[in-house]
């Protein structure tokens, strides 16, 4: 039997924990908040605690690094020592370039895989864990340039057992994407909150669709903060597009170009799966 | 039995007409599309057509103009000449300032109360107007300048009928607030698209925090074209104020500013009622 260390029990590492253990894993866990390591101990998604200086990093085969993106490379140093046994290391989070470097500089790039799973949750913490997070879902894989097969079957290993579909990707590629499919609609979403805030529109105000533009700006603003600066050349290379659009569609508006405004507004929805035949001409 | 007229059968004036028929009213309606009039006569939603020429509105004691907003105030001026009867006037449009002055323009200030109900749908045309649509539904009311008291009651009775929930304000207080609660979230979300479709991210390789965020990118690019026009003013306000917003956390994620990007987030965030307490200090 396998066992697994998670460090970080938050939304992400406690669904992990309590997936394996579903599964009959061995699951040894740390979270520096102490009521959550309590938590996942006395649910039994834990069955030991990896020590707060993570010693127990050295009985594992798989360490899963689920702390936010601004704190993953530091915990895979403090883990270092601990990590001649482990043969796959991995981690959780939402950018991907900088801790597959950290990876590579500290000598465990044969044995990293990073992981990035595809759930869009604006929840987070252990109280948001859950058994069947990740059932369905996509998990982005990305290799260091030195990872060996086996590592990277064990990190589909892992997360087959989860549920999950996993896609391989580079660092790199994975970033830049990310930074325009999820990165992008979570600043947006606060940038919406904050013009309302600004104009005095309570959100009791705010119809159904609004609502549905609103609803990422209620993430956990630390975990984005730490993705927003972690990804910056990508996300405001994404930002400053969508301010260029946000002008062009204003400024047709503001000259009275309805060919303009509805050419904009046809490209958009036919961005959609949604729209097409039923488009009406404009 | 009040006999009520509506011109145009699209989602709104279709969904008043099946509310209205079900409640026993003698419905008439007019749509510049044969197939709609037919269907609609078909399912007993309309008993009579108002003709092409509106000549029948002079039969009505309540008339709806159910058509975009930039055609609204030419339908009220074509039934003009057949409004001697009627005692209440409204039209659903989504913006309010140039329906109501159009009908003091045309004399029938009186009797005229602007409505917007406040629906949300991104659906479109007759194949989506349904019985119950505005069940709970809040519906604007904007009454001109010279109002009387009783076309008021009137308009509050008629979409009572529909089991909505009326609230008056003035066509400029609404078309300001509207603009930043409703029209300024539906260009946001057709300018993502736009940056989605440039950056080449597949739909299918959005989460479902992005797929919310696109949803009204998929509405009836005609009717958005022309609310947008309509409401310029406001509409490039709105515009603006967020391409600064986003400008600000570009910049402070440029410059590494992590305490000015969750200061940024913290305050979008204060803005949803899911958040609060739950909030961690970053």
């Amino acid at each position: 039997m396998k066992t697994v260390g998670i460090a970080g029990l938050g939304l992400i590492g406690g669904s992990i924990a309590r997936d394996l253990a579903r599964e009959g894993t061995r699951v040894l866990g740390h979270d520096a908040d102490p009521h959550t390591l309590r938590a996942a101990l006395d649910t039994g998604a834990i069955v030991g605690s990896l020590g707060s200086d993570l010693a127990a990093v050295a009985e594992v085969d798989w360490l899963v690094v689920a702390v936010p993106v601004d704190r993953a490379a530091s915990v895979l140093r403090a883990a270092r020592p601990f990590l001649d046994h482990a043969t796959l290391v991995t981690d959780v989070g939402s950018t991907k370039r900088s801790i597959v470097d950290a990876a590579v500089e500290i000598g465990i790039g044969a044995r990293f895989v990073g992981s990035h799973p595809f759930t869009g949750s604006h929840n987070a913490g252990w109280n948001a864990a859950r058994e069947g997070l990740f059932a369905g879902a996509r998990v982005f894989l990305c290799p260091t340039a030195e990872t060996d097969l086996a590592a990277l079957g064990e990190a589909h290993a892992l997360w087959t057992l989860c549920g999950a579909i996993t896609e391989i990707t580079t660092a790199a590629v994975h970033d830049r994407d990310l930074a325009w499919s999820s990165h992008l609609p979570q600043f947006m979403s606060s940038a919406l909150a904050l013009a309302l805030t600004d104009a005095h529109i309570a959100y009791g105000d705010t119809g159904p669709a609004a609502r549905d533009m609103l609803r990422l700006a209620a993430s956990d603003t630390t975990l984005w903060t730490a993705i927003g600066l972690d990804n910056a050349d990508n996300v405001t290379a994404a930002l400053h597009r969508v301010e260029q659009l946000l002008s062009e569609i204003r400024t047709a508006i503001h000259t009275g170009d309805a060919d303009r405004v509805a050419a904009l507004l046809r490209t958009a929805r036919s961005y959609h799966p949604d729209s097409g035949r039923t488009d009406l001409p404009a």
